[in-house]
């Protein structure tokens, strides 16, 4: 089977009830199963993590939107996190069995299914941009619900699907294919932040590192140390492995050892896969070989 | 569901109808499923993994006894593998949701009916051993089928289960719990053989090593280097990162490198978990973070 993942975001974040009836939607698919969900009261915002059988997730995700424009209205709507629609953001990301550009396909149908069926205004966001400028999210969502009744007139920030005017209360959505994101912490035996800074921006994109990476400095004041938290927007590419390696080697410069490492969430079975053939130098290895992954091949059929 | 995994031997490594006959047997099991089987034509051997529901499983391996003891006649055996009976071994061992007690009641329920109902004497090994020599499989089957005969009148080696005579064609057979047993060779930079046979050594349990590690020197004289080759007979006590890291250490007293290193066949996921945990000094890490392992358990459903 091919599988999916997809992690929509509903600004919805206190009242749980309009969560669950949102991820009720999914229950009459059978290929389409809920790992996880949370929300965040202060964010006013909550945050699904379903996997499944492309097709079925897809119009799994169609419904829950309809739900939520239903159900959410963004006219009431206040919150820390920026926000833009009912249904904010709608990533679909590559599992198992299945390539970038036929998850391309999935999105850019949902896209134009909502845009036409739910009168929502849709932007297709990261691999699946139509433009440099709306590949990264948060440009996309600048100016937040509120803005784009104005940003939307715009002919840079026309929608890729549905019409050329906000819906009034669900506001508009960006849908989008990306990779698998890893969110994974390295923490420092030091309460120096600026320390934790000057890795992050060692190994951070934008001030020139690693390709895929997101980083900042923190400072975790209960534990009385920093931590580089880290973004791995592409673990294939910029593999957690390497990452770990040169914030070790970077935090040597200042004499401070690496107290361990977290990983945040869910990761793939080949981020381990690819930390494991590092580390031991192995030959002729992959996925495959490992008796859970085998047999979830075996249980799918 | 519990899971368990099986590799039964049998003592047919030429005939594939036979080997493929005794297979059929699994068939009817709904839960049971057989990864992978292979012939040895010079060990005159077959080897079987198969995996599923703990009670199908032993039923399935109850079916293939009584097949092979119908089709494989041991007086007309040859090959290089020492064997004892035409199913020759039945480890039993724990993957998922079980405990290694509850794997010994279903190896001695197994045990008892083979015994019993298909009157091949059974001898309990390893985890199941009912005295301490018989927990090494080699040393119960020491005199190999013919010596049986004899064997098996002394008090010591009176069967756990079954007859107090050999079964006149299918022999004796051991049934018994183990852990995942991990074949792993770490290879040398080097074509001193003497290198690699020292640092078997030190890793060997026998010669004061780890206490699960069976190890040998060996040459790859294709590749014009040597390897030290491991069986790692609990991955969870004597870990893969140890072994890997105690081989570097011992090759460096010698100035040589580590090429790196290969796991023939399958490895369990928490082999690789303990792996990472280690190299990237992970907190707060399982198995049940890896997004594909979530999904098993879901599919199981």
């Amino acid at each position: 089977m091919k599988w999916v993942e997809s992690v929509p975001n509903f600004s919805e974040g206190r009242k749980k009830e309009t969560v669950e009836e949102i991820i009720r939607e999914t229950e009459k698919y059978d290929k389409v199963w809920v790992m996880n969900w949370s929300m965040d009261k202060d964010h006013n915002r909550s945050v699904v993590t379903m996997a499944g059988e492309p097709s079925q997730i897809v119009n799994a995700l169609f419904d829950m939107t309809k739900k939520a424009r239903e159900l959410i209205d963004l006219r009431n709507h206040t919150g820390e996190h920026p926000r833009m629609g009912a249904t904010d953001v709608i990533p679909i990301i590559p599992l198992k069995n299945i390539t970038l550009d036929e998850c391309k396909e999935y999105a850019n149908d949902l896209g134009k299914k909502i845009g036409e069926e739910l009168r929502i205004p849709v932007y297709l966001y990261e691999k699946t941009a139509t433009s440099p400028i709306r590949a990264d999210l948060s440009v996309i969502r600048k100016g937040q619900f509120e803005g784009f009744v104005e940003k939307i007139k715009l002919e840079e920030w026309k929608p890729d699907f549905g019409p050329e005017e906000i819906h009034p209360s669900a506001g508009v959505v960006a849908v989008g294919v990306r990779e698998f994101l890893i969110a994974y912490n390295v923490n420092l035996g030091t309460d120096n932040l600026d320390i934790a800074k000057k890795i992050a921006k060692s190994l951070r994109y934008r001030t020139g590192g690693y390709r895929y990476v997101k980083a900042l400095g923190l400072e975790l004041k209960e534990k009385g140390i920093v931590q580089v938290s880290m973004n791995l927007t592409n673990y294939k590419k910029s593999t957690i492995y390497r990452v770990f390696e040169t914030v070790k080697f970077e935090a040597a410069r200042y004499g401070v050892n690496i107290l361990g490492s977290e990983i945040i969430g869910l990761i793939p079975i080949q981020a381990l896969v690819n930390t494991c053939e590092y580390y031991l130098g192995l030959d002729d290895f992959d996925a495959s070989r490992i008796i859970e992954y085998r047999l979830m091949d075996i249980l799918e059929k």
